[in-house]
């Protein structure tokens, strides 16, 4: 069973990676896995490093190669494949727009020609579902002629033709460089729009799978495992994580907050039923706080409804003070945002909640991993949002040495930091079950011959309680506060 | 031979039509006609009133149209037909959205699969000419379906299909409304957008012109003239110029420029040469100071070059303290703004060498108009633009009524408001001549008889001089400073 995990931007846990390996020896030492956000060149660009110049190289501001080798020797390395685009400023895409046809890049970059070779209709270009307002193509000079180059994103994001030689030579110049620097897990970032089928919302369609068995094998070839990271209907899920060692949960998350808001525990009941249990368990992640993950999306029903997931907005909005509601986009074609633009403590606004929620995290099966700014009970940087104008820089909040000092102290921080030492108890190894015990109650629990470990948890709304109970052959040992868990 | 008049916002000066009855009844009275630009509902949309909601109507705020009737008898009335789009807000894009096909609105508005009936490629999307980065259509939710509706300009102004009948019959109804408020002449807005010809970039092609003959003949069956505004290259505005009873002429106003800034008169000559006789003579309007007009434009060699024009916008730039060029917005596949964001005074910081260039303006065949703040001698409003984010609200300030007596205490607006006496003058009705003395001086000259009327001016740099002459049977009067001209 691989361990625990954090979650981190290498320049905004204490400003550098050598501040990120003394925690990690030191108070974060229970983690036995860390995943640093982009760090290629440059990791400060539009989209905080998801909108690389230069892939395979490590920012020269943040350390080289040699440090995450370093890292990787005591703990599994997760850093991302960013599969779907690469920066305007790249060298390939500025040689193919100098160059046009004569570039040996031409054809690495996908353009509206490529996608709709018989003409694009109005049906086709709206078709596509994606993240962003406005259309999906950006006007470029290219070889000295307009093109259209697709941006799924950004119009600073130009997308990979990933079917064509130069697109599929580029991603293995990447995972090289991944493999030779140590990491160990490949993440697919929103591997989900990588495909663009005309006459699909190209969106998780069969030939998005299709694509992420074949990238699956090329990375399995070089030793390596592949997280797969979707926000996508729940069934969407289901289908994909079959195919891949790691998928993101970002079920639990919404139906979490759901349970904790209305008191109710039956819809995490309707997950855990069908959950794959090769999860990469998250909460909070550098993006925005998914609850689109847990709903329903076009005709497809979700684990909540509409009505649930508004609730879930209006309540994080009350306890942001509005500030959600402000930083949270509304896409193209929906009424609602996806995510909520909050820390996942000032969302919860309690917190033994909020430590339910991570309980419950550590507790099932997959692989919990704790984004830094929930690990150290973070509240919204609002001061950086108000600056940047990002609505997701309220959860990315750059740490001081000092502050970093001062979260440690807190009790929730503790007892997150309990949960990853509960996570290495005996029980784990053995079998997992679940059970619910009335409408706002549910257990979860862990045997191993003697070894039990359960957790009970009680979703009073703005009242909850949880009990752990800890039993080897020694005794039991009993957990029902912060305070508590955190002397674990 | 028709007078000369004076181009203003209903509300910017003096805040009311009745401030502007004021001045047409007092000290602008020398003027014979005046554009109020678009005072229909709302007059302050997103576009300053190019984006209508309802163009049938004047704003409420405003007035109605029995004050623009009983302006109408003493001044002859220009109104805008804003002929290529209107608002998202109107009530017809509303009822379409609501009804799609169901609406008796379907097919006013052009939407993508018009324009392309056989779908769009890359190269015939990004061929069209257009004035703003960006593609040139905004997804909708229209009947249900997702639609891509032409946007040309801003997304909130949704193009008109001016070849569909429901496209005919919205721009009769705006006819019959201006002819009934007394209208006189019908400025058609930027008509060299309004028709759609994939494979040419749609802008002055053939088709434009056969639309400009159609809506003026139109035009003419209500006994209104035409007035037609093109920003194009040179060449293509003497195109225009036979098919319509007036055209702006947008070239004299760059070469004026170039002559001030460079000390030189030859390139103001080879337009004199060829410029047609039927133009509203203007240097600055509402929009910003076009210099692309007098430019090259694609492979077409312009008046000025390329350099040329990058000289007037670095003249500006100085003489604004570098406000122009943060003012002014580069086009998508263009690397010199079209046009100055700043006030015409502003740009030429020489009292003397403005003077010149309305002496110029009301010395040229054609109907000269002056813009307001031109007037007013009028300096960059840089809160205006702080605040709006419009480049363009530089140079359109809100004239208090105390603001504007000021304003007529200047010797410059006095000067200018003289040479509108002076345009009264019986040479006007005789033959008009011009010719260069030496490089830096030329000489504009009309004779009727014994009436004679002659402008010398001599741009040498930072220090031009004029002399203007007029003589009748009895004697000869000299004006050489702004003072002089004043007392005309």
């Amino acid at each position: 069973m691989s361990g625990t995990s954090i979650l981190v931007y290498a320049e905004r846990v204490g400003g550098n990676l050598g501040e990120i390996e003394k925690l990690l020896a030191g108070p974060l030492a229970d983690f036995d896995g860390i995943h640093v956000l982009p760090f290629f060149h440059p990791y400060d660009g539009d989209d905080a490093g998801f909108d690389p110049i230069d892939h395979t190289i490590v920012d020269p501001r943040l350390g080289d190669w040699s440090d995450f080798k370093r890292i990787s020797q005591t703990h599994e390395l997760t850093a991302d494949l960013i599969v779907n685009h690469a920066s305007y400023l790249s060298p390939e895409f500025k040689d193919w727009q100098e160059k046009g046809e004569q570039s040996e890049y031409d054809g690495m970059f996908l353009t509206f020609d490529v996608v709709f070779p018989n003409g694009g209709t109005e049906e086709g270009i709206t078709s596509f579902y994606r993240p962003r307002p406005g259309m999906p193509f950006t006007a470029y000079e290219v070889g000295g002629k307009r093109r259209l180059v697709w941006t799924t994103f950004m119009p600073s994001q130009v997308d990979i033709d990933i079917k064509h030689d130069a697109g599929k030579a580029y991603l293995v110049r990447i995972l090289e460089a991944l493999k030779s620097g140590g990491v160990k897990v490949v993440r697919l970032d929103a591997v989900g729009y990588a495909v663009k089928t005309p006459g699909t919302d190209s969106f998780m369609t069969k030939e998005t799978l299709d694509f992420v068995k074949e990238i699956s094998e090329l990375i399995h070839s070089y030793d390596m495992r592949v997280l797969v990271e979707v926000h996508a209907h729940y069934t969407q899920q289901l289908e994909i994580a079959p195919l891949v060692d790691l998928i993101y949960d970002f079920q639990t998350a919404p139906l979490l907050l759901h349970s904790l808001f209305t008191g109710t525990v039956d819809r995490l009941g309707d997950w855990f039923k069908i959950r794959p249990n090769n999860c990469l368990n998250v909460l909070d992640t550098h993006d925005g706080y998914g609850v689109i993950d847990g709903g329903p999306i076009g005709e497809r029903p979700g684990l909540i409804t509409q009505d649930e997931m508004a609730n879930i907005f209006k309540v994080a909005e009350k306890n942001t003070d509005g500030h959600s509601a402000i930083a949270s986009v509304i896409p193209q074609w929906f009424t609602l945002p996806h995510q909520i633009n909050a820390t996942l403590p000032n969302i919860v606004k309690n917190d033994t909640g909020y430590v339910i929620m991570r309980a419950v995290q550590f507790f099932l099966p997959g692989e919990p991993q704790v984004y830094y700014v929930g690990l150290f009970n973070g509240m919204d940087d609002r001061d950086l949002f108000a600056r940047s104008g990002q609505g997701r820089d309220t959860n990315r909040h750059n740490y001081t040495p000092a502050e970093i000092q001062e979260a440690l102290q807190q009790p929730v921080t503790q007892a997150i930091i309990a949960l990853a030492r509960v996570r290495k108890h005996g029980a784990f190894n053995g079998e997992f079950s679940w059970g619910i015990i009335d409408d706002q109650t549910m257990r979860l629990e862990w045997k191993n011959g003697n070894d039990v470990l359960s957790l009970e948890f009680k979703t009073t709304v703005d009242a909850p309680s949880f009990v752990i109970e800890a039993t080897t052959d020694g005794g039991v040992r009993r957990f029902s506060s912060v305070e508590e868990l955190a002397k674990y």
